[in-house]
C-alpha cells in the first residue's frame, strides 16, 4: 500500500512536474470555459446546430429559423478550435519536457509566458483587440513550444 | 537490461495508473471511431469535402455534385469535435490525477463516470435523443473533468 | 537536489521513453506547421475569417470582400483538423504504450510507421494525391494506433 503510493505520487513530488501540472490544468481548463462560451452565445443569439436544440422554441418553421450561424457564436468556436491546435501541442511536448530535467526557474518561465499568452489570446479573439494582438499573443505561445520540443528533441533524440 | 525494464513498468504497475491507461485507451479509442462513422456517412450519403474523393464517381460535373455538405455527416463532425474538446482535457489532466495520488476506489468512479458520459453523449448525438440528453451527458463528463483539476491542482499547486 | 534530478530524469533515460519523446515530438512539431500553411494561404489567398484581419487592406467594402473561404486555405484547415483528430490519439495512447514495456524495437517500428504515415497524409492532402494516397497513409496511421492501444489494455486492463 505504502509502496504504490510512493510510486503513484513520485512525479508529483518533482517541482518540475508540479508546475507543469499546474499550467496544464489551467490552459486545459481556460479552453473547457470555451464550451461554456459557446453555450452562451448559442442561446444569447439563439444560434443552434441541431434541430433537437431548439425544439424548446416551439415547433416546426417556428423553432427551424434558430437552426442558423451567428457571428459571435463562430468567434468564440475559431477561438476554441485554436486552443485545440496550440494547447494539444502544449500538453504534450510539456509533458516531456517536464521529464527532460530543465531547471525549475526555465520551466516555470516557458509555463508562464505560455499561460499568459493564450489567456491573452482569448481575450484579443473574443474582445476583439485590433491586429496584430491576436497574432502576437498567438505566437508567443507557438515559439515557447517550439522552445520546449528543441529542448526535448536534444535531451530525448532516438530516432 | 532489467533495471529498464522496472523503470518502463514502474507507472504501468501502479493500479490507479492502470484504470487511468485503460479508460484512456477507451475513450480514445470511441473517439477514433467517429473517423469510421463519418467515412461511413460520406460514402452512404455520396457527401464528400475533397475532389481528388469524388474522382471514382466519374469527371467533371457528375462528381462535381458529390462535393457537398449532408446533414447526417455534419453531425458525426460536431460529434467528433465535440469528443477531441472534451476528450483532450480528460486525457490530459487525468494523467495528472492519476499522479496526484488519488484513492483507486475514487479514481475509478470519475473514470467510469467520464467514460460512460461520452459513449452515452456520442448516442444522444448519433440517434439524436431529444434533449437534454446530450447536454446532460455533456455536463456529468464535464464535471468529472472539473472535479479531477481540483484535485490535481489542490496536490501540485506551484505557479 | 541530485534527487530530484534523478526522480525527474528517470522517465526519459529509458530508450522506449526517448523514442517516444523523439516522435511525439516531431508529429506534434508538423501538426502545428499546419498553423503556418493555413497562415501562408490566408495571406496569399487574400481569404480570412475575422474583420479585424482585414483592417489592414482598408476600411468598410474594400476589406470586406476579403472576409470570405477559399478552397486551398478550406483544404489545409481540413489537413490540420484531421491532424488533431488522428495526433492526440497517438500522443495520449503513444504515452501509455511506451509505459507499458513494449521491446524498443517493436516501439521503434509503430513510432516511425505512424511518423511516416503522417507526414505522407500531409502531402497527399496538400498536393493534393489522387485517391487512395490519402485515405491508405490514414489508415496506416490508424492501425499503428489501433496496435497499440491493445498493447496497452492487454498490459493494463483494469476496468
Amino acid at each position: 500500500r505504502r509502496g504504490e503510493m510512493a510510486k503513484s505520487t513520485q512525479l508529483i513530488d518533482n517541482e518540475v512536474f508540479r508546475a507543469y501540472a499546474t499550467y496544464t490544468a489551467i490552459v486545459l481548463l481556460k479552453m473547457m470555459l470555451m464550451s461554456l462560451v459557446t453555450a452562451y452565445f448559442r442561446m444569447t443569439r439563439k444560434a443552434f446546430a441541431n434541430p433537437e436544440d431548439t425544439a424548446s422554441f416551439g415547433k416546426g418553421e417556428s423553432a427551424k429559423k434558430y437552426l442558423r450561424t451567428d457571428p459571435d457564436v463562430e468567434r468564440v468556436r475559431r477561438g476554441h478550435l485554436n486552443d485545440l491546435e496550440n494547447i494539444v501541442p502544449f500538453v504534450g511536448i510539456g509533458l516531456l519536457y517536464a521529464l527532460s530535467g530543465p531547471e525549475l526557474s526555465t520551466a516555470l518561465l516557458h509555463f508562464r509566458i505560455f499561460t499568459g499568452a493564450r489567456i491573452l489570446h482569448t481575450f484579443a479573439y473574443l474582445i476583439p483587440l485590433p491586429q496584430p494582438g491576436r497574432g502576437l499573443s498567438w505566437a508567443v505561445g507557438y515559439s515557447v513550444t517550439i522552445s520546449m520540443a528543441y529542448k526535448v528533441l536534444k535531451t530525448a533524440w532516438l530516432l
